[in-house]
């Protein structure tokens, strides 16, 4: 399916999937999780992820070119309790973790109701929510965090400490996709601060400082020895504390302040800790519960609202499963020439 | 250590919580139920947390007298799984319910790494944060959400259909106090709402709209027919509708839209369900959780955060044990008077 009107490219996911695998490979990544990376990113490109998409690419090559990550890593996976899953990345990508510890973890949430996946030494460059979608698909509520690299300020003045420190949340709904959100606890994502700053756009108000502190609209302020702000005051500070603990403090990851690559020049990938908790809801509930979180989402669009989370992502997903996935063609070719080695 | 100056009265944690105790009793609770409920309204005062603490008095007795909650519930408790508990409280306090459900659950997130508590048909009209400080100080992670009443509208122009949806989380840190915070979803709770209502005090810009669904600094019309609003704009509402899942969708309970009590005029406390997740630390860091979580908050306070969650809580705290809680001499008397059934 794929197609050409000489400006853009339109690939079906699969197409893209494989060749973001390819570009993978080429950049020293084992085969398997190549394909589990360009899947990834292939899927936050066709929902409109742009972020996540196929714009992290030079990021995740200059990341394994550095050396500072390692593409072959071998997670090792510990059951320390009934339901806890412990997992070491060995400075490898987290995705690969997750997947190569996701039948364990199935087994040990539908036996005792609630099961932890604790990956520490991992490298997380997506989004969330693709992590979080397909256990929710299973019927499954999935809650995960991830810390990453000290750019947001607790507060207005002090100086950076916490990552975007991402909170993603899944639960299945009867008759309907799932229910997923995926937000940074900072008022504004790492990836929309670069494209901001790509772009030549502000940043709303409140989203960040510059190095002096004060409050500044201006990306490259931000960038430039300045922080990102937590979304929400005090209360979005505390969430982004939290989001520290469980995802490193809990699972022996670095915390997003003690992330170091400076002796990695071009790296970007952040090596901490991720935490995903997921819950068996037939265990909890006398009556359907996806059936009853269908019901919740009706009532709230009948209340007047128009956007519910995930309503985005699911309509791009739409238009793109019908015309394809579209990279200039620009994009397109740089992309097939990476795949080759270098 | 009853100390009284003529206009205030100086109580000790234990001499509060009898005397709450005695007010609950009064009002119909069960004397074991009564004890638990003291405590927690007690605790709250204590801590300088006033909208749940005696200020929660009236509220209580009037739903109580109303026959919307039962004081002498029994909760029924089923091990549904090797980590999931799941109690009905059967119209009852979700307090004592907890306390009913806390050894088992002790023991199973000892031996499986993770617990899940999903309590249904519960009333929770205090702060989150007392039911979960006890399992921080015992070296657990705690995470806990509960529904409410359909005062928050999901946006700006749309009806009412969530509660105020607090988030509570508590860690363990080495040689501190537990790092305990409990915020509600909306930009302000009912409890501050309700205070700066009787005081005549505004509302910061962004907490509500009124019955038009206009912004409203005026506590009096968010009351008359207008709403809450979510903090942080999306990513608050976001996490609101989690709670619905989690503490209703999950457990079994009312979602807060389903709460009707206009049956029993008087009645003020939701009944819906509370889930609480405990995890076990130590099963996932490889290295002292407890101690890294106390570097982390060094850290954040030495890059110049002043105020970290639960710092004033901990500091009146201090005061209480040292002067006594205060109270005003009349209402002390009221309380006394109350204590007499009638």
């Amino acid at each position: 399916m794929l197609r050409s009107d000489g400006e853009t490219v339109r690939l079906s996911l699969a197409e893209l999937s494989d060749l973001l695998a390819g570009v993978f490979a080429a950049s020293g990544v084992a085969p398997a999780q190549a394909a589990i990376l360009g899947d990834n990113c292939a899927r936050c490109e066709r929902d409109g992820a742009t972020s996540h998409g196929v714009f992290r690419i030079p990021g995740y090559r200059a990341s394994l070119a550095s050396g500072w990550i390692d593409g072959r890593a071998t997670p090792v996976i510990e059951r320390v309790a009934p339901a806890f899953l412990r997992v070491d990345a060995q400075n490898g990508f987290a995705q690969p973790a997750l997947a190569a510890a996701r039948p364990q973890l199935l087994e040990m949430v539908r036996a005792c109701g609630v099961a932890v996946l604790a990956i520490r030494n991992s490298h997380h460059f997506s989004a969330l929510w693709p992590d979080l979608e397909p256990f929710a698909a299973d019927g499954l509520i999935a809650l995960s965090t991830v810390a990453g690299l000290a750019c947001v300020a607790p507060a207005a003045g002090a100086r950076p400490v916490f990552g975007t420190n991402p909170i993603a949340f899944a639960a299945p709904v009867a008759g309907a996709d799932p229910l997923v959100f995926d937000l940074s606890t900072s008022a504004c994502s790492n990836g929309d601060l670069r494209i901001a700053a790509r772009e030549g756009r502000p940043l709303p108000p409140g989203a960040g400082v510059d190095r002096a502190g004060q409050p500044t609209t201006d990306p490259d302020a931000v960038l430039d020895g300045g922080a990102l702000l937590p979304f929400g005051g005090y209360k979005g500070a505390a969430l982004s504390l939290m989001v520290e603990v469980l995802a490193a403090g809990l699972t022996g990851g670095q915390f997003s302040h003690e992330v170091d690559f400076s002796g990695h020049p071009g790296a970007e990938t952040p090596c901490t800790g991720q935490l995903l908790i997921l819950i068996d809801p037939s265990r909890g509930a006398v009556n359907a519960p996806a059936e009853r979180i269908a019901g919740l989402l009706q009532v709230i669009r009948a209340a007047g609202v128009e956007r519910l989370p995930g309503d985005h992502r699911y309509a791009q997903r739409r238009r793109s499963d019908r015309d394809g996935i579209a990279l200039a063609h620009a994009q397109w070719a740089e992309l097939t020439a990476c795949q080759l080695p270098s």
